[in-house]
C-alpha cells in the first residue's frame, strides 16, 4: 500500500477519503482537516485567545498540540475532579505533556470549592455522570470568562459528534438539534464554544496521537465503566463500513441543511436564559443554576452528617 | 412463554412491546395496531373508497385482508408489469387470494399501454428499477382517480418506513423529509395516499400472513436481486436489537415533532406542480411528466428499430 501523495510506504488507510498516507502525509492531512473544519465553520481566528479543555485523553491532547502547531494562541485547562487514582494519573499526563512541549496550562481543583466528585457523589442521590458533566461545563465556561479567553475548544471528534447527533435525531430532540454543531456562538456570559476536530474520526485522532508520540491517559473513570454512546457508535461504525464517508456526510448535511428547520422551531419556543442569583452565570432554570443547586445539596448533606454525629 | 393476554402458550414474542402473544391475541394486537395507526394519523374512515396496491407480497395482501376484516371498503389493484415468469406468478397469487376471500380486484396490464417492463428496459438507457417505481406510482394514482377511489393504500411496514426515513435523514434530503409519513394528503389530481401498516414491523406482518394462512408471492424480481435499503435495514435491526422499540419511537417522533421543521423549509422553496400537457396528471417538471417522457422514449426506440430493419 503506497501513500497517495508521496508514494512512500503507507501507514494509515482511510476508506472514507479513499486514500492511504505515510506518516508525514497523514499528519499533513490531519492538519488540513483541522484547518478546513475551523475555516469552513468560522470557529476561530489567530486573534482569538483559545482555552482548550484537556482531560488527558488522545483527542484533547491532540487538539491542543495541533492548534499550537498551526500558530493559534492556545492554553490548556485541566479540571481536577478529585477522583482517587484516576484524576491524579490524568493530571500527571497533562502536566507532563504541557511541560514537555512548553505549553501553558491552567489546573482547577474542584476540591477547592468543595465540589470534588467523591464528595458530590456522596451528597446527591442520582447518577454522578451527568452532574460531573455539568460541573465541567460550568468551570470550562467560568474559567474562560474569568481569565479573558475568547473561545473554549473541546476535543470532540467526528464519532462523538455523529453519535450525539444520531441520538438526538432518533429522539427528534428539537432543542438539541437546533443548537448542535461544531460552533456554539457566545451568548451573554457564555463564551463561544468550538470543536475543531469535528471532521476527524476517532481512528484518525488515535493515529495522530500515536504518530506524534502523544501518550494519553487511558484508564476509564472508576464511576463510569463504558464510553458514552457505545451502542450508537457501534451501529454507526457498521453503517460507515458499508458506506464509507457516510458519517461525515451526515454531520455536514446536518450543519448545512438539516439544522435550519430546527433553528426555526427553537426560535418559536425555548426557555429564555437568566443569570443565576448566586454565581451570576446564565441558566435556563427558574432560580439557582444547576451547579449552585449541587453546592447547596452538598452543604445540606454535610450539615446533616454533622448533626447526626 | 405464556401469552400476555390469555396465558395460553405464546407463539410470537415482541421485544419492542415487551409482550408475547398466542395466535388469536397476536391477531388482535395486529388489528389494534392497524386501527391505532389509522386513527392517530387520520388516514381514512369507513366512508372512504380505498384502493389497495397489491404486489402479491405478504405486506400488501395482509393489508387488504385486514382492512376488509375491519369493515373498510377496500379493493385490490394489481399492476401487471409484464415481467416474464415473475409477473404471471405474482398475478396468479393475487387473483387466487382475492377469489378465495371474495375480494374485489382491478388488474392493469402495462403491456396494453406499451409500457411493460421488458419493453421499457430495452428502450431506456438507465437502471429500470426507478422507472418501474415511477410507472407503478403513476398508475396507482391514475386508476384511483379514474375509478373514483378516495384514497390509495400501500403495504409499507415500519421497517420500510424507518429505512427510508433514515436514508433521507442521513442525506438531510429536505424535500423528502417535509412530506414523509404515513399520510400524504390529496392535492389536485393526486389522490390521498396512506400506509396503514406503519406501526407494524416486517416480522409482525410476516407473522400475520403466516397465521392467517396468506400465501404470498416471494420470488425476487429478476431485474433487481436485492430488497431496497438492505444495508440500512441491517443497521437499524442492530439498533432495534440493542434498544427495543427505538424504530417506532424514531418514526413517531419524526411525524409528531421532527417533520415540522422541514415542512416550514419546504414552504419557503419547493417546485410548484403543473399538469402534464399530455396525460393531464400533475408533475413538478417543466414539461411532460416522467411517464409520458418514458412513453416517448419507447416510441422513439421502436421507430429507430423499424427504420434500421
Amino acid at each position: 500500500m503506497k501513500c497517495n501523495i508521496c508514494k512512500a510506504e503507507a501507514l494509515v488507510k482511510l476508506r472514507a477519503h479513499n486514500a492511504a498516507f505515510c506518516r508525514d502525509c497523514f499528519l499533513q492531512f490531519f492538519s488540513r482537516q483541522v484547518a478546513k473544519g475551523i475555516e469552513k465553520e468560522h470557529l476561530c481566528t489567530r486573534e482569538d485567545r483559545i482555552l482548550v479543555a484537556v482531560s488527558g485523553g488522545k483527542d484533547s491532547l491532540s487538539l491542543l498540540y495541533e492548534l499550537i502547531h498551526q500558530g493559534y494562541d492556545a492554553t490548556g485547562l485541566f479540571i481536577d475532579l478529585g477522583i482517587p487514582v484516576s484524576s491524579q494519573a490524568a493530571r500527571r499526563t497533562v502536566e507532563d505533556f504541557c511541560a514537555k512541549h512548553g505549553l501553558r496550562l491552567i489546573v482547577k481543583e474542584l476540591v477547592e470549592d468543595g465540589l470534588d466528585i467523591p464528595t458530590v457523589k456522596e451528597a446527591i442521590r442520582r447518577p454522578v455522570c451527568s452532574v460531573c458533566g455539568k460541573l465541567k461545563r460550568h468551570y470550562f465556561n467560568r474559567i474562560a470568562m474569568e481569565e479573558g479567553f475568547t473561545v473554549l475548544a473541546t476535543g470532540h471528534n467526528l464519532d462523538d459528534e455523529v453519535a450525539r447527533l444520531f441520538s438526538n435525531t432518533l429522539r427528534w430532540d428539537l432543542s438539541y438539534l437546533a443548537s448542535d454543531g461544531p460552533l456554539l456562538p457566545a451568548h451573554g456570559r457564555f463564551v463561544r464554544k468550538i470543536k475543531p476536530l469535528w471532521r476527524l474520526t476517532e481512528f484518525e485522532t488515535a493515529n495522530y496521537a500515536f504518530l506524534t508520540e502523544i501518550e494519553p491517559h487511558i484508564a476509564p473513570c472508576p464511576y463510569s465503566p463504558g464510553a458514552s454512546f457505545t451502542t450508537l457508535k457501534g451501529v454507526l461504525q457498521r453503517l460507515e463500513y458499508a458506506m464509507p464517508g457516510r458519517k461525515l456526510d451526515f454531520y455536514q448535511g446536518f450543519i448545512h441543511r438539516g439544522r435550519k428547520g430546527f433553528e426555526h422551531l427553537a426560535q418559536e419556543g425555548g426557555d429564555p436564559l437568566h443569570d443565576c442569583p448566586e454565581c451570576g452565570y446564565p441558566t435556563s432554570g427558574e432560580d439557582l443554576c444547576g451547579v449552585c443547586r449541587i453546592r447547596h445539596q452538598v452543604a445540606a448533606f454535610r450539615e446533616a452528617q454533622c448533626s447526626a454525629s
